[in-house]
């Protein structure tokens, strides 16, 4: 067997607490290696007594490497754990120390862990995968009180750039909730709602207000309580990167300099501030002179993004923040963050801008979630674009199922686009049959789906300013049917608890055809998606189904 | 090229800051594959401006691999980048979506390290790297107030079981401190000093009260302030695991049971407390009644432990924390301690008993240092019981090396004994000549070298209690030609910063020989060790020297 292919360092997503008495374990070996794997484990302390042997199961595959599972319930919540492969006649042990093929003698070589301790369980709460969430660009939603309409406010349904405003606000949000209702949605995740210059509200000036242009706290109050009494959950954006220029700590700075009280607000490498051949001699998002990335190492700095935190859950009750550039900010700040935050609720969700491998950020001490933009790229890739067909598809899809934890899987924030990405039909090359794969996809993966606001209606766009259209309210520029489509859709998840369950296997991946089994947790419900994206019709034979029972088509034609 | 055994993955010891200005990167390939690696580097908000390619170094082998590193030094503190190896003619690149032949034309699927935040920058006390560690266990060190003698206390020098007492105390230590001086040691670990009622003293009863045997609170105040005013720190064991059967809370639990106000303060199983079949009813270190495993969530708990951390630096002065099984106890129990810790005293070190691979504790937020068992384990395989070659003891080190970033590996804890394993001198089999090569060995290799009592003037002895004798103070029964080599090979190391640099290359391992160099941090020196365990003299030959240099003999016959 080829020794440098197996893969296991305690932790992360190779040994972890699934809750508070089960411990999954994790290895890879080389693709189509190994015929069988087990776990030897047992207690450390009482290891003759104790020891025993349980096989893996075949968690997933990508192109180069097979990724096998096994749970344990240590009784004593401390388990002594080594592995054992079989390749054809060939027997291999690993242990901590290395490779060997005999059973190790030395059972302290043996990979450890160690205690099971319930504080470092990683929970995200437990709704979040039974969420279908709704993305809001809160500028382009609806104009629901034209009295606050900014200055220059254009005729809705113009096209977006960068600078120009349509007067979108929360009353606007309040009066459209049917429609969310509608398409089944129970969740909303805003885009930035607080004071601010420009149109996408990234650049704040007022933590603690919500954009009069958008409406007040009040206002906020009024559509959170609306949208709990519909059963829909609010997430809101925290932009704790960097602030916008007209901050007011920032402004002090921008004036006073050193002598500022706020000089250490912000990462300022040299005074005054100014932008020299497009750079800024204080640290920015991007080279973004009007957002100053802020200093959350700095006491005060942290104190008041914590007390913004605190403030809108207390004051009006929402269920979580998404964290905006969430891997620049330092990791202690987003412990803390995530203690105020869970002590306040336990049930909120922390989901985390991150376009990368986020596993540092996933450990059950920062957030719940990332936008999982990985498979966004591979199911636009395979379902959208057609530049990939089903076989790296799927080693893809793989690979992302065995990189987290089953509890990061069941969690994790999956969309196929957002206001800062061409829209999915532009993708799809408005081909809608692509897109409603794509879409039926997403809504058949474990993890929760954003739909992000207008696609489901048939919106288009290009990248950013293009993707930030004004919703289409009027009925007969609507596609009617694609919307019928996304209900029908989610209605499907929410129906069958199989779909929502981080249990997934393909069964066939075949240049554009592919075939997955989804199974419920207590395995009473199993379900075949079987979706072809060539133009070449395919004959999928369904596997066996369970006996004494017989399939059942529930979506599709 | 062996992609399968291509490994990289952002944070750990893969990705990391090593201070606030440099990240270090690394990679491993399939051993002697690889004849370059290179990182490709840039900004991710200015990829095509900034965009640069440096070769990496090979940092160290381990039997599968070859370990790769470069550093970055990215003027905005952040850095996107990717990995080109060259094998022959073979180019292969590797970005986070997997490998290509040509370089990826979207450098966003690259790696990222988003924004060096000095807040997560893992820094150990400066002072641990020059620092070489004494252990005492109080109780065999030496008696110094026989009015403190414990009843029944035995005539010094006689055999230790698991329940003898012979009086050693503080001030034993306080007379001696001179024997420390003239050995070279600058700073102490000491075996837990508070009231408990084993000779071990692993049973705490009271926190905050040296135990009346080893003197007082005063006592203990007195013999640091000897210490400092001799330059040498001190560490004191903190033991959170568990308590004692006599610590008054667990002596109300088991009174009262589920009434106590204390109950939660332990993992009760079931009331009332009570031991079936050798297993107790409440959970504990390993399944020892007297050691009850302590709550360290429960909000009391925790007050109550950090109080205690707290109160030793503040009110005695000690200098860091030794964690006993460190590893059984919640991570964010840990992150608490630094930050109550640290917030005293940034210089504070902070030792976590971890007999494993402990990367999960090393990333800046919990310990700085573990006890590092697997390179005694190597050191003692090779050196001591001559039952590995040199080969497979540089690989077991060089996988070591890689296996943590560089400011672990200069502030490991480094031991070859202590009083959980049999004597050094015991292990070589009595051959004071191995003895001297491990110890030699110990002390050329990064991190801080910890000498467990009497080692150094010749005592022997197994196992726990055998390890546990009376230190040796009669002058014609020390082994006066150890005491010496080992002061001269301190000397060696206090005087030569090239021994105390986490830079180390094996030059050569060959059967029983081992040649490997050492270089200062300014490169200014560069130092040759070799050493040969077989009984069959061998020639060395030495590298060229610097140009303009020459080689001189600091060490040895």
């Amino acid at each position: 067997m080829l020794r440098e292919a197996i893969y296991h360092r305690p932790k992360q997503n190779w040994a972890y607490a699934y809750d508070n008495k089960t411990i999954h374990l994790r290895v890879r070996t080389k693709r189509g290696e190994a015929d069988e794997a087990f776990v030897i484990a047992g207690d450390k302390y009482a290891w003759e007594q104790t020891r025993y042997v349980v096989p893996m199961k075949p968690l997933a595959s990508d192109e180069l490497f097979d990724y096998w599972e096994a749970e344990a319930v240590p009784p004593l919540r401390r388990l002594k754990y080594g592995f054992r492969f079989r390749s054809g006649n060939e027997e291999l042990y690993m242990s901590e120390k290395g490779f060997s093929s005999v059973e190790p003698e030395n059972y302290l070589t043996l990979f450890e862990f160690p205690f099971l301790n319930p504080a470092d369980v990683f929970e995200p709460p437990a709704w979040v995968k039974d969420a279908v969430f709704y993305q809001i660009f809160p500028e382009r939603f609806a104009n629901g009180d034209s009295s606050l309409n900014p200055a220059g406010t254009l005729p809705w349904g113009g096209a977006p750039t960068p600078t120009n405003f349509f007067g979108g606000d929360l009353q606007g949000v309040i009066d459209h909730l049917d429609h969310l209702v509608d398409l089944g949605v129970n969740a909303i995740y805003f885009n930035p709602l607080f004071e601010a210059t420009t149109n996408h509200k990234y650049d704040t000036k007022d933590y603690m207000k919500v954009d009069p242009r958008f409406g007040s706290n009040e206002k906020l109050k009024e559509l959170v309580d609306a949208c709990h009494a519909k059963g829909i959950r609010v997430l809101l954006d925290a932009v704790f990167n960097h602030s916008g220029k007209e901050f007011p700590p920032f402004v002090d700075v921008a004036d006073k300099g050193p002598d500022s009280p706020f000089a250490d607000w912000f990462h300022v490498r040299e005074f005054p501030l100014r932008v020299e051949n497009g750079i800024p001699t204080y640290d920015t998002f991007g080279f973004e002179p009007i957002m100053p990335k802020l200093n959350t190492e700095n006491a005060e700095v942290k104190r008041y993004l914590l007390d913004v935190a605190r403030y809108w859950i207390e004051e009006v009750g929402i269920d979580g923040w998404r964290l905006d550039v969430a891997n620049e900010v330092d990791h202690a700040f987003w412990r803390e963050l995530r203690s105020v935050v869970k002590g306040l609720n336990p049930e909120a969700y922390i989901l985390g801008e991150i376009w990368h491998d986020s596993i540092a950020w996933l450990q059950g001490d920062q957030f719940d979630a990332v936008m999982n933009y990985p498979v966004t790229e591979a199911v636009l890739d395979f379902f959208a674009r057609g530049v990939i067909e089903a076989v790296p598809f799927a080693n893809t899809i793989g690979n992302q199922l065995a990189a987290y934890p089953r509890q990061v899987v069941e969690a994790s924030f999956n969309l196929l686009g957002s206001h800062d990405t061409p829209r999915l039909l532009t993708v799809c090359g408005e081909d809608e049959r692509r897109m409603k794969l794509a879409t039926l996809f997403q809504l058949t993966f474990p993890g929760t789906p954003s739909i992000y606001y207008g696609d489901e209606v048939g919106m288009n766009g290009g990248g950013d300013p293009h993707c930030r259209g004004c919703m289409v309210w009027e009925k007969d520029k609507q596609n009617k049917e694609l919307f019928e489509f996304f209900a029908a859709a989610i209605r499907l998840r929410h129906n069958h608890e199989a779909l929502r369950s981080a249990s997934f296997k393909f069964l066939v991946a075949n240049g554009g055809l592919l075939v997955y089994e989804r199974l419920s947790s207590d395995n009473s419900e199993r379900l075949v998606v079987a979706m072809n994206v060539s133009e070449q019709p395919v004959e999928v034979v369904l596997p066996r189904a369970t006996a004494g029972q017989s399939w059942t088509p529930i979506f599709g034609e």
